[in-house]
């Protein structure tokens, strides 16, 4: 019987191997280089990526050490998009700690940035594998992607005319297709067949729908104590989220006026603007509209999960994984 | 008898492709992300890189047609170094236009840089070579490199006590590595031996280390004509060169006080400081020691490529690039 890894389990094999290769990191010179990178790692977070990566593969292997550098750099290469985007969206948090452009400079957190997707691909070529071919192909392919969605994000913000097809793409390449990506390639290192592998990119794209989807969700309808953010921060700041978008496509014209008025003023209520949006929310049933959405995500994820043709007691850790990842428990 | 191609030829046969490519890329969306990548290719340049990449893949084939897409992955590299080296450094004008972060703006040129990065990792994987893996390698390898380079760089900005050794490994990785990459990487795509790949690489270390300190000397000594920029540039921006730093290591008690005056004062007549740092630099014979230095360089160079197992014929082109590179005529 193979060895099945729990999400906790690759959690902590993950963040052994990031302290371990932190060490080396600050070794590095020059220190100022490095500094930032190690400072990115180290602030934690929940491993999503690396962690599908590494279940993938074990769908069909149990030695996992031969993916850990690959699950590294889908890390890695995920840190290097938050130091770049949080110098573009003028972020000034992350986990609960100052970005990097803060805590280091603008300077350090482009270049330090630069560095890291050059890491990222050279702890990729670090596993040895037959299919690193497709699998660094695959990376590349999907770095690209991420960067297009992040344009197409950093576009809507001037955009009132976002469609639904529009915002739905656009949270594929900028969230969806790395998850995708993760699970592709663990399959792929694992030398699964292609279309196994493939099956497991349609589920991670599903999967990341579904999760992109609930954050907007949760930002306005979510229960404050467990969501750990305030809730309404993307109706205070009119962050373009799948619930303004459908609104502004569904909502008469008085109510488009409200919203307009409230998309346009900059000297306003908070707690008033948030219960006015909400209410227009209400209004047109997005609450109802949105979970739907999410539920027919989730269960296209399900389904192909259903079809992969791999041992039932295997797909355990991933089927737990994507219902705690979409707040379920069934 | 192999088909030798010169270096014009070689300029040409890339910039058909970069035309090529570049309509591809203009079609691409979302077009606010692609169109800063045409723009910085299209605006030109010596193509040095993907000339000395093809180069050296033509000592060992004439099938260059089989190496375009990595020469194109390399030109595509620098010009990512560009675009992100501009915004640190605010540079204003880049070949006579004004740089992607002040055409477009400074996110696009973060994430279309970006872009760049990654396209250039889908250019390299074009090439279907048995060598990709170690090609791929090296290439990682170097880009993490050049990013410590310009780490470097921009560190030495806040220091007066940088040494000669410290300046020139700094020019190593900014510069030097990546036309010694480039070289091997040509060798390896044409399936050369793994000595004489590394003694090309070793031949581009040389000549880059002969080149960045050629454009030092000719910012300051250089023949205005020829030189297109205005001389003395470094003297008024007090730019760490290797003559400023050599000069600040042999200077007397009363010449460096001379030196640190004109580093620290920000009122100054321009022309008055050119001519009175110039002198220094002649009093302390920094011309001629920066001439032997470059000298030793470019003598290694030739040497390598003398010992190099190659036919001599086909040397003659790397030869005459070398000389026009370093401003001689044998």
């Amino acid at each position: 019987m193979d060895k099945m890894y729990s999400k906790e389990e690759l959690q902590n094999r993950i963040n052994d191997e990031i302290v371990r290769r932190s060490a080396g990191l600050r070794a590095r010179k020059p220190g100022e280089l490095y500094a930032p990178i190690d400072y990115s790692l180290d602030v934690g977070g929940k491993r999503l990526r690396p962690v599908l990566l590494l279940m993938a593969y074990n769908l069909f292997s149990e030695e996992i050490e031969k993916a850990l550098p690959a699950a590294l750099a889908i890390e890695v290469f995920h840190n290097f998009t938050l130091l770049h985007d949080d110098i573009m969206d003028k972020a000034e948090v992350r986990r609960n700690m100052p970005t990097v452009h803060l805590q280091f400079s603008e300077n350090s957190a482009i270049l330090s940035g630069d560095a890291m997707a050059f890491l990222s691909y050279q702890y990729l070529l670090e596993c040895r594998s037959g299919r690193m071919f497709e699998v660094a192909s695959l990376f590349t392919k999907t770095a690209l992607e991420v960067c297009e969605g992040q344009q197409y994000d950093m576009d809507f913000e001037h955009r009132l005319d976002v469609t639904e097809a529009e915002y739905l793409e656009m949270i594929k390449l900028k969230t969806a297709v790395l998850l995708g990506c993760s699970l592709q390639a663990g399959a792929l290192l694992a030398n699964a067949e292609d279309e196994t592998a493939q099956q497991l990119y349609d589920f991670g794209i599903n999967l990341g729908m579904a999760f992109q989807l609930q954050d907007d969700w949760l930002d306005t309808f979510g229960d404050q104590k467990k969501f750990g953010k305030k809730i309404g921060g993307d109706i205070v700041t009119n962050k373009k989220t799948y619930l303004l978008i459908t609104a502004l496509e569904k909502a008469s014209e008085e109510n488009k006026k409200i919203l307009d008025n409230w998309l346009n003023s900059t000297d306003f209520d908070a707690v008033e603007k948030v219960a006015s949006v909400t209410g227009i929310y209400n209004q047109l049933g997005i609450k109802e509209l949105v979970e739907s959405k999410i539920e027919s995500y989730f269960s296209e994820a399900e389904k192909i999960l259903a079809h992969l043709p791999v041992n039932e007691l295997n797909k355990k850790f991933l089927i737990e994984l994507m219902e705690s990842m979409l707040g379920r428990r069934s």
